[in-house]
């Protein structure tokens, strides 16, 4: 959907729509960053596409590289699979439209983001060419494994000089209004899968056996659901169990193994390495009370990061409430997002749609709030270079 | 395998081989009841088919119904299930013998506990024919589920007038060498399971869910593997968690629901009726402390029981010590057997051979120590009726 008219304004709904015929589930191209990027290209920016191990992504530059004042938007193009076919009332694939809705697979996590911020970016750099430079680093594997997407975008740019001096990702952030909430950071998130190895044995002879189920309700007893009290921009660290098992069919059987993992989200008063210790040190002192085995496997999926309230945060609280009315808190709450990997390089925050539909049946944006996404970050992008 | 002379000692290795060869795995007959009534039949003895809802039970008497001195064998023919053929170095249902060892499955648990009191029963009334009656009641149903079993054999018997004054069970008791443990009681026997239902949730928003997981590693956590410090006749009451499942494949997730088990073995400090309400007040605490629901289903296997040392272990402590030289330990360990439903009707002990190899792979039984349990079951009746 290149526009007819160069001259006239980039509609974000359009394109957004446009995104959403594209079938990009991760880790499906699509067309959806071929759009971007001839769109962007006729549009002056300077466009790459930036794929590593079979993972697309795009990287567009308006300006100088390595410009001393440089605002970048990151974002993703892929979704997550449709899910239930069958429940959904329109072709994911459709962008069908049923008053101000807008349906589809990526309505609102985040092809209408994207499209806001291309929009924005495209028209902005037309009608009042910056001091400076306009960066779109855009990814097809943030729903995945997101380990050659934004990453790899990063990296590429860190060794092409290229820079963002701020950025934003446009990622849904509102839980119900538009405008509610913007997030700052995110809490770290670790996940530990305990496998027990005990001996197993008849219930009535206990002695001779060792039960691994007890060794882990020992364990999992002491790792509290609550880590902290929280902490200046963070809520408190969670920790949840999401499985044990051991399927043992007999109930006059003490099994020989059994396993369970636990999810922490934790906020700036732990490191994932610190609590990785933590976890090891209580299976070991468990392993030492009950002979049981306790392998311990740890992955850290991010670290928790927060950027302070200041220039940045404020330049978006004012164009939101310029826009909407609405002034957004300044929050650390939900998952994790592409922002843990941008934060390593720049100050970002995250802004965006309301999330509420996303990942689910029927998924849709409301075109209205698109525009607003698009008024707002033209508005961020404005007072960034005056 | 009737003798072919019928003054000839009842051989109780050869009768154990020919019931080998029935394969009377729960609950098929396999044609190991019709063998010993045939064999009873000829030696004198009322035989009366106790079938009950397609399960075989034989009942035979020699002697007056309803005597003053009646002493009672009980057993069963029916067998676990062969397990890993391939892993059986002899065919289970061949009574194959190596040197003293005569192999199948039954072999120890408890053919040859059978043949050795019908051998002993069929001579003894032949030999010294006594003031009373010799009762012989065996099940084709104590490894399944047993209520048709000796239930049903205990059932008829009441309703006939039929009655045994002192019972013995012949089922395997020996740990290790022939002698050295008779059985005056069990622990009681019950399993709880606990069905969790919480709310399904995203592990980084817990205050939105219920986890269901939680809820059972604290409720599991109050429950000790250890009741108390044992009785007179009792080891302590143990508490065993066999299961503990949710199969929930995303470690993001909370999920709605899970489940647990335990499985206890308890002695006469308790009853299952109170262990039952400990676990359900348990179990409430924890719902109303987490919101998560848990509905628990009890199942009472057994309460333990004890026939406190006296007269009968007495007669079988000096038949045993007089056959083996060695002084059996009066224990009420391990799992449960029919003597729990034989003590409601007559005081019950447990005597048989080394079980060592019961429902194993290669099961097997020497065949010296069948020929030993047949004289030492012969002085217990000679002794009994003197």
């Amino acid at each position: 959907m290149p526009p007819t008219d160069p001259a006239a304004p980039t509609d974000p709904a359009a394109l957004t729509a446009a995104l959403i015929r594209c079938a990009s589930v991760t880790p499906a191209e699509g067309g959806a960053l071929v759009l971007l990027e001839d769109l962007l290209s006729q549009a002056g920016f300077a466009c790459t596409r930036v794929d590593r191990n079979g993972t697309p992504n795009l990287f567009a530059r308006w300006g100088a590289r390595g410009a001393n004042r440089s605002f970048g938007f990151n974002g993703h193009t892929d979704v997550v699979p449709v899910g239930d076919l069958a429940a959904w009332t329109h072709d994911p694939f459709g962008a069908e439209t049923e008053g101000d809705w807008l349906y589809g697979r990526g309505a609102t996590d985040m092809k209408s983001g994207v499209a806001a911020f291309a929009a924005a970016a495209i028209d902005f750099v037309r009608e009042t060419p910056p001091d400076g430079a306009v960066i779109l680093a855009i990814t097809g594997d943030e729903e995945g494994d997101a380990t050659d997407g934004t990453v790899a975008l990063l990296d590429w740019m860190a060794g092409q000089g290229e820079r963002m001096t701020h950025c934003l990702v446009g990622e849904p952030t509102c839980p119900d209004t538009m405008g509610q909430m913007m997030k700052i950071g995110r809490r770290g998130s670790m996940t530990a899968w305990f496998t027990a190895q005990g001996v197993q044995g008849h219930s009535a002879y206990p002695h001779r056996a060792k039960n691994p189920m007890r060794a882990l309700t020992t364990l999992l007893s002491r790792l509290p659901d609550t880590l902290d009290a929280g902490t200046a921009h963070f809520d408190a660290s969670t920790l949840q169990i999401t499985t044990i098992d051991c399927g043992n069919p007999a109930n006059n059987v003490i099994p020989a193994k059994g396993s369970a993992t636990v999810n922490i989200r934790f906020n700036d008063s732990h490191t994932g390495a610190a609590l990785a210790d933590w976890l090891r040190a209580e299976a070991a002192k468990v392993e030492a009370e009950t002979g049981v085995t306790i392998a311990t496997r740890i992955q850290i999926s991010g670290e928790s990061f927060v950027t302070p309230p200041g220039e940045l945060s404020a330049l978006i609280a004012r164009a939101v409430q310029a826009e909407t009315g609405v002034t957004p808190e300044l929050s650390t709450t939900g998952g994790t997002s592409d922002a843990r990997f941008v934060k390593n390089h720049c100050p970002v925050v995250e802004f965006g749609l309301v999330g509420r539909t996303m990942h689910q049946v029927d998924e849709r944006v409301s075109m209205t709030q698109i525009h607003q996404l698009k008024s707002i970050y033209s508005r961020i992008l404005k007072d960034y270079f005056a």
